[in-house]
Order: structure tokens, then sequence, then C-alpha cells
């Protein structure tokens, strides 16, 4: 699902049983390296909102992030909340499965309102909204 | 194996069919957002001559990037240099497996001796070396 959109990048939803979000450029770049320097400082400034808003909100055991895009080589980072009761943790959410989980988790729609605001104020900054 | 070192991060090559480079703060962190914004510039400066060393080297067909720290939450960053026709790609390293690979690349050492060098010209235009 679209969550967030403005003149640079987007963040999308992820459906998982874990707060899962991607964030891309809209300028798509195979490699993070390819990507302008001003525009890498700014993808990092969204990701801090991203990571601390997960950690106020969910407290989570640890947040995980990562860049792949094999199949489709187009730069996005997937920001993850993990728990250590989630059906993956310690692993990777790519690696074994090693339970079957069922996290009770707070209210997704009053997170993204909160990512949202936190977002929108940094946007703003940045003359970008 | 320890590749580099400076007065902040050190740099460890993890055992693979594929390059692989684990680079770590020598002040340990649990999430990215608790690093010091100035360290965490210079981490993105050491990532971006990794990739592009990694890319010039071994011509790969992807750069792949993570930061889990599960099991020890201290932040680290991966950094893999994907091809098609390795074991697991398209997956993540930590996905499922897909092909007995044979991979045939480049002297490891003389990659190694080349993102030596280009470490040490940051790390002494920094002053941290």
């Amino acid at each position: 699902m679209l969550l967030y959109e403005d003149a640079e990048f987007y963040i999308q939803t992820q459906e998982s049983e874990i707060p899962w979000l991607l964030i891309f450029t809209k300028e798509p770049y195979k490699e993070l390296g390819d990507m302008p320097k001003e525009l890498r400082k700014r993808l990092w400034d969204i990701y801090d909102i991203v990571e601390q808003e997960l950690k106020d909100f969910y407290k989570p055991t640890k947040i995980n992030m990562a860049s792949f895009a094999n199949m489709l080589p187009r730069v996005h980072i997937h920001v993850m909340a993990r728990f250590k009761e989630d059906s993956y943790f310690p692993n990777p959410m790519w690696g074994e499965k090693v339970r079957e989980a069922s996290l009770v988790l707070p209210d997704e729609d009053l997170f993204h309102k909160r990512l949202l605001l936190a977002l929108h104020r940094e946007a703003r900054k940045e003359g970008l909204l």
C-alpha cells in the first residue's frame, strides 16, 4: 500500500506479521552509489524518521534494514521492526521460519498517522511538500 | 578475517562463495539511529567505497546490503556482490538456495589490496589514519 509520497521518495507498506516499510526513490537507480549524494543524504534522513517512529511506537527487539532488488534492479530500502517472538526471529525475514507466531501489536493505523506527521514535517522543512 | 581498521571502523570479510564484507563501528551501537550523525555520514562514505570497489572489480549483477544484528544487537552492515549464477540469486543470501553454483571469480587478494588502497586514501583525507 502506498503510505507516503513527496517530490523525491515514496514509502510503501509490505503485507507481513511485522511492521515492514519500503522506501523507494521516485527516480530509479540500480545501486545506492548511483544516487546523487544529496538524494542519498535525504534517503538516510527519511530512514532515520522511519526507524525512530518504529522504535517509539512498537518498542521492537531490533530494527532490520536491507537493500537487495535482485529481481528488479531498482534501489529501495526495507525497514522492519523485529520482535523476539516473531515467526523468523532471530533470522532475517528472508531466512528460516522458526515458530508459528501470533504477534499482538498496537494499532497500525495509528502508527501510520504518526509516521506521516513526522515525514510531512521533514518534507516541509526541505520545501518538498 | 579482519581486513581493515581505523580509529572509528573496521571491516571483516565473511567466508562465502561471493565477495561479502562486514562494516563494523568500533564503538558499539544497537541501531543505526543510535550512531552520532557524523559517524553515520562516514559509515555511508565507507559503504560507498566498498560498493564502488566491488562494482569496479567484480562487475556483479547486483550489490546487496543489509543490517540485522538480531543475535548480537550491534550495528554492522553486510555488503555483498551478487551474481546471477550464484547459489541463491535472485534470493537474498539468507533465503532459499536455488542452485549448486561454482562461481569463478577474479583473485580476491587483488580485490582486497585495491579496496584497502581506496579506504586508506579516504581515512587519510579524514585524518583518521
